[in-house]
């Protein structure tokens, strides 16, 4: 029996994997045919597919379609598992999906990857769905809410994280307005989020990242909620650059600042942020900008760039950690790690 | 005699203006010949000509070319000095510019305009030097320094405000790097004041707006400085947008925030920032990029957009202000006003 599996941003069928190639969004919806691991590789560095959940149940699915296309010996399977493994260093989800599919079928039987992967997809469909139903109940009856980056269906394979509870709150009737900022230096918020919340039919206002701060001021904002990438055993994450500075801006004007995410997302052998290692990315990313819908670099040639990819978000400046398990303050979260 | 006057971005000539279009920055350094006050307003409005030292600058340059090309009537001269100075509702120099043109000239004899303008000119080259060597103090031996938008000779007919400053300490050997906030939505320090800072041989770096709490969590920033576009009595001050979430940042890591603008920037009648208005510019600068480097529009094209101009630092986030008559803290500027 071959499962077909589907989402905003992913499809799997007849044993095929196809992604929407995230660089073309909003204006081009595109669907690749992933061709082979090497290509899910590229696919995933070059960020056609995003989002640290989804990476990991790509990475899963074209193990899958990988390992049903022909008979293949156990030791290539764990060579491109280790492959898919180190596409990306700071998503931790990717590690616990391939580290999941070693454990699970240590034999390499293909029909029984291609079930590991087929469940790994459909748990992240209801993990967002106990998240995003647990994060409502942060959301206030009428509420600007800011967010930044991306964290729906094009970052996980059900309704998202932060994204999800924002979903969920409007789903609620709860009067919400989202403000989302454009994340530079790759926009997804103003490439992702903002064609995201059109299609949701959420109201929203797009706007720069510098901005936020003014609509703090203004008293725009009762709620931030980001996602993250890892969060660390002290209640630390990491996080698309720009969460930190919404963090201490939030602190500033008393505003609660809550991280969404899965427990997979979750690294107890990580003590603190300190530990999370940060990607630093090329510089024509901040020197311009490249995408389908045209491509500008508007700084000097040579100029030298700071472009990390990441930055980590403190315990202390975090109100809340939304997971699968439940809402926990990050005291919570360090006793019981949401287990 | 006719003067001859020449800066990084402007130059008057046999009565003949000519502007440095920076919206063609840093790829092409076209010259442009004003050819009337309509011109001159277009250029202002369309940003070729920015920095709020400069706008005052140029417009009473303009001014000056018009009342020598022909004989003008009083009354035309009036309109068109109504007409400049309305060009951009937040820069008060501009205003500044105009008033005295009517003050200084109320008979509106051409060369007596033209020799105001001059004097304009040449107070401003002098005002940044005179201010660049007051803040030139504040900088220690060694230092991060962070900035915002762009303040040097793009923004002033002379060294510039915070700009001059980071110059003067630069040639005084002290050892600092600049690290230049790209400026969000219209990109002033990617475009120009990278293009600025290689021009001045000063070490630098450039980043997005979203990236500069991290440099300061890593220690790397001692100083941040930024110009301004309007003082208020009470020592808070309108700029680029962007400012307010610097300062914020700056207060949360213990660095000094100073602000840096001649004392025609200065504001008195205007009580305090919540008495500035504060312009709202179009969403397409949100939603895309332009300029003579190409063009490209990444969110979809009819989300609703957040894009204020300016914002506005409260005096309690302020460490002190850089003025050409010395350097104050909000406390001294408000008893003292700087005079």
């Amino acid at each position: 029996m071959s499962p077909t599996l589907v989402s905003l941003s992913l499809r799997y069928e007849d044993h095929r994997l196809y992604i929407l190639d995230q660089r073309n969004l909003p204006h081009r919806e595109d669907w690749v045919a992933v061709e082979n691991p090497d290509h899910m590789v590229a696919l995933i560095q070059g960020l056609a597919v995003r989002g640290a959940p989804l990476i990991g149940v790509s990475a899963a699915l074209a193990l899958a379609q990988f390992a049903m296309e022909k008979p293949r010996k156990l030791e290539q399977l764990q060579k491109v598992i280790l492959q898919l493994r180190e596409a990306r260093p700071t998503a931790v989800n990717l590690m616990w999906a391939m580290d999941r599919m070693s454990r699970e079928v240590p034999g390499g039987e293909a029909e029984q990857v291609e079930r590991v992967a087929e469940r790994i997809f459909l748990e992240d469909v209801a993990m967002c769905e106990v998240l995003a139903s647990h994060g409502e109940k942060i959301v206030p009856e009428r509420a600007g809410i800011l967010t930044l980056c991306n964290t729906g269906g094009l970052a996980t394979a059900g309704v998202g994280t932060a994204f999800g509870v924002m979903q969920k709150a409007h789903e609620a009737k709860k009067a919400i307005h989202v403000y989302a900022c454009e994340t530079r230096p790759l926009l997804q918020g103003g490439r992702l989020t903002a064609w995201e919340l059109a299609k949701a039919g959420i109201p929203h206002t797009l706007l720069c990242d510098s901005m936020a701060a003014v609509l703090m001021r203004m008293g725009k904002v009762q709620l931030c909620i980001v996602g993250a990438d890892r969060i660390a055993a002290n209640g630390d994450f990491a996080n698309k650059i720009g969460s930190y500075a919404l963090a201490v801006l939030a602190k500033h004007h008393g505003i609660p600042f809550y991280v969404a995410a899965p427990l997979s997302t979750v690294d107890l052998t990580c003590e603190s942020g300190a530990q999370i290692p940060i990607e630093e990315r090329p510089g024509e990313e901040v020197r311009g900008f490249r995408s389908a819908a045209g491509a500008v670099e508007w700084a000097p040639h040579g100029v030298p760039v700071f472009n990390p990819s990441f930055d980590v978000v403190p315990g202390n400046l975090v109100s809340g950690i939304v997971l699968n398990t439940g809402v926990f303050s990050v005291t919570e979260f360090q006793n019981q790690k949401g287990n």
